[in-house]
């Protein structure tokens, strides 16, 4: 059962509860750290996005954290599929968490004990290169979460150590047998803030905009007409992820994060076109990006030009001769 | 300077008057005897294109007929350049005339004594092989109309034959040397009525739409652009004609004829794209094709389409929770 | 360590060995079930993909069968990188294994006993719906494979059931306590045999070609001109899957699956063209479909239009006036 | 009948000869004067592009000189067609001559004397705004050369004044009224250089390639999809031009000049698209442009991309094993 953290300040009715994969001490509650609103609140650790994502539906939870995107092993299926299918979701913020990782064990254990180690599958593939040199021989037991990885390890013995992240020793009494274990030193974690609301945050000039597109029919260029809507606005992508409908082979949804805000002219244009091109769109949200890198596009996407347009096209319509 | 036929009924105020290119008995007067409008109403013959639109930027003629495309000889340049230079002009006809020609001379000519040839230099081009076949040897002298040429013969002898229109005979003590001298037996002049009121034709599903469009800049690709603005709306175009700008060799603007009217969704969407694509595009108006052949287009660009693109985008501007 | 299969018939130099992911009662043994090369040979079941493709590489086996895509979860991200990654290898065949699960326990067990289960995460992901409705209270076990899940059963008590492939009880000591338990009643996953050779199979009509590509930079629309040297040659794809470099957040290489053998004319020339437009395209081979599903394509990209072209020009190079 | 001019040097028997729109002192004879080959030849006045182009077709001359745009009026129709419909003809050179007009008369004639003016219809388009400033009430006489025009004058009074090109005075007893009288004190004539031969001149790096292709069916985007050949090679067009193909209304083929040569790998490429897209593609020619312009092209296209993607086609096709 999931248990809200000591961050809990004040009565708990979810309007005041923020959801996260735990335990504590995971990347997701470092996410949540960087989020000034959640600080004071009631912090309330999960099993799974899932149910992250149930907290917020159901009103346990004001918002959830949840990873989608990591660097080295690409969208988070479970996320992406989660979004698309629970209505009523808006993502409110995005936060990048540094990934890296440690080698933990209980005290008195040294490297060369290292038979068997407790790792989540995704932890464990970052880790590959480091393993294969420093420990050729071991076994590989999953865990639900990194945190989980290496507190089993004060549970029983069935394995040596765990990875697990970077800060753990504070948490639990073990010590750290090595050090920056993952493959790819820039490695990074994307998570986004999920909420009920539907008011959308102000545009920065740094927004991105989610959206899951499902096409409309399976011919050949269906996907490039698509991305036409995107490409003739000027509107760049930062992802494009294929996901299975489900139903069948080779019938796919596609998770999209589109440079932009809905209020900026280009994408409600582009939202436009998407819509009349599928009806199967759905808006996960505009917010500010986490790098705050202002997006660029050429002049000829700036609203002035839409609205240039459209005051041109209703003085024909108005039956005002052309200047 | 020009007159005004017998068809005038009434004080000619300019907004009773409609100019064509005269004299009496040319396709254009064939043409506009096809507006219903025009019937009882002064007809005002005029020189060339320049004219009958001055007539109409000036109040003298509430509107003109001119000849816009030919089905062998292409474009009319001179008309195409007009309109995109008068301001203020619309296009709310058109009207299609079979182009035909007869060989006419003196009564007492035969066919063995033509040596020269008045024609108008289009007509001539359109007798091409009859005239190489028939009379290999002639000489050709140019007139301003294909009337001109007929009616010359009566002022001077220097030359023995005339290429007119049929029916010539019943106006002009001519007769017909050959007839059905065109090269081309389905050959036919597309004309327009030009007028500068601003209101536009209702729809009526089978419509066409008319601008010039310059291109914003002279880069790979620019012209592809352009097309794409129909092409992702589903619009066809049935002319599309480029003539120079003047300034430069290898400057461009492009005479336009897209299938549909700009009440269409699809058709204002594309105007939209246009505009914000290039500034320099001329509206020159929605009108009912003469070929009364409805539209076709795939019920992906139907009205409803974009009202329910609108609709939703609405929604989630305003704050609704998606469905 | 990897052990051999009964199946083995002779000395095993690799020339006679194939590899899938054990153990045996795996869907990928069902895969290999399906090729009759591999009939008589020894079987080597391994404990992950990357361990499959390294014999191959490796030469310990002639092909490996992997899992390459889910209807229901989607590719399998560790195969596509792995293909990615490791060079030399191709894709020879492609096989489909309709997946469906049941519920195993030790005898004596019954539903209500059910507290915890074993399973893969993918499989669990599979029957989330069957377990929320008839368990809703359950923990999870995460287990390396579909066959270990029921295995581990038998050797501890940790859990009292576990979720495996039909079929099992006809291996192991276990009763069922559930079938059909997978939530996607048409779920099927997609394995590809991959080998050393260089050899490519003949055309059928009904082949797919499979091709990794990185996007040459990071700018606007270079997806949009990937997926166009495709649409340009009529070639469509059945599979498009992004997957992250790995270098950084927001770079991509494209997994695809395209119809069509690279013998045909049309998809030699798609190919050219994507290896102008970026260097880093992988040729991981052209082979049988699965299905047997013709492929279709409008005449217009017919072999005998690609070979007159090509003599047009030369005709033209040669020096040979146009016909 | 045509005459052949003093430059003349040698026997006529078509291979020595060079044809061109005369009299001597025209424009398109001022074009000839540019090319080294034709000095000391005989140069073969003719009086019409058909005639001209008919002297190579049947071998009276070993080339013909022709005007083929005009930055002012565009593209010269009667060109056009001509090189559509006559086979076997090549482009073999280009070549600019500025434009400018004189007003010339009889010796006594002032301009205040002048009531009505020879000129060829394209040179008195070309003066509209100085006659209607400088003359607003005269008429006009239609003339088949600007040479001739002027040279009228002095057979008979039915004109008082003539447009001519600059230095008729020394070849004809006339005097100049007024000098550049042209609207465009930029505007230039295109000429083309027209043979019979099938060798291709050389690749300077600087050439242009004239085409003249017939979309293959009416149906939206046909011409976009034409336009795509190029596109996807980053062949840029220097000159498109619709031509009614004459059988009906809205049917259309394009001369279409593009950048580079027929030898540069990335046009042979876009031909080969071309010719598939279209069977009734014709090729004019690949010759060096007058402006001597270096063709600028993004290093994507290099000749060495197109080899270095044959090579690793042929590579895969031919059993290597990838790099």
């Amino acid at each position: 059962m999931p248990e809200t953290s000591p961050h809990s300040a004040g009565i708990n009715d979810g309007t005041d509860t923020y959801s996260y994969l735990g335990p504590a001490g995971t990347f997701t509650e470092a996410a949540l750290a960087q989020v000034p609103e959640a600080q004071g609140r009631a912090w309330r650790a999960v099993n799974n996005v899932g149910e992250a994502l149930a907290d917020v539906a159901d009103g346990r939870s004001v918002a959830a954290m949840i990873a989608i995107e990591n660097s080295v092993d690409g969208g988070v299926s479970a996320t992406q599929d989660a979004l698309a299918s629970v209505p009523g979701l808006r993502i409110i913020g995005e936060y990048l968490v540094p990934v890296n990782f440690v080698l933990v064990a209980r005290r008195g254990t040294t490297l060369d004990d290292v038979r068997t180690i407790n790792a989540h599958p995704v932890a464990y593939a970052q880790c590959h290169l480091w393993l294969e040199s420093a420990l050729p021989d071991h076994g590989h037991i999953p865990a639900t979460s990194n945190v989980t990885a290496a507190s089993t390890l004060l549970e029983n013995a069935a394995a040596d150590a765990a990875i697990a992240p970077p800060g753990i020793e504070s948490r639990l009494d073990l010590v750290v047998l090595a050090e920056d274990i993952g493959d790819n030193p820039n490695a990074v974690t994307r998570f986004v803030l999920v909420a009920r609301t539907t008011s959308i945050p102000a545009p920065t000039g740094a927004d991105k905009t989610s959206l899951v597109v499902e096409l409309p029919e399976d011919r050949a260029g269906a996907l490039l007409d698509m991305l036409e809507q995107f490409a003739t606005r000027g509107v760049n992508l930062s992802l494009i992820q294929s996901r299975p409908i489900g139903d069948a082979l080779g019938r796919y949804r596609f998770v999209i994060d589109a440079d932009g805000h809905v209020l900026d002219e280009r994408m409600a244009d582009a939202l436009l076109g998407l819509r009349r091109f599928s009806p199967k769109v759905q808006f996960l949200g505009s917010y500010p990006r986490a790098d705050k890198q202002p997006i660029e596009f050429t002049s000829r996407y700036d609203d002035e030009i839409f609205i240039e347009a459209r005051d041109w096209l209703r003085g024909i319509l108005g039956g005002e001769p052309e200047a």
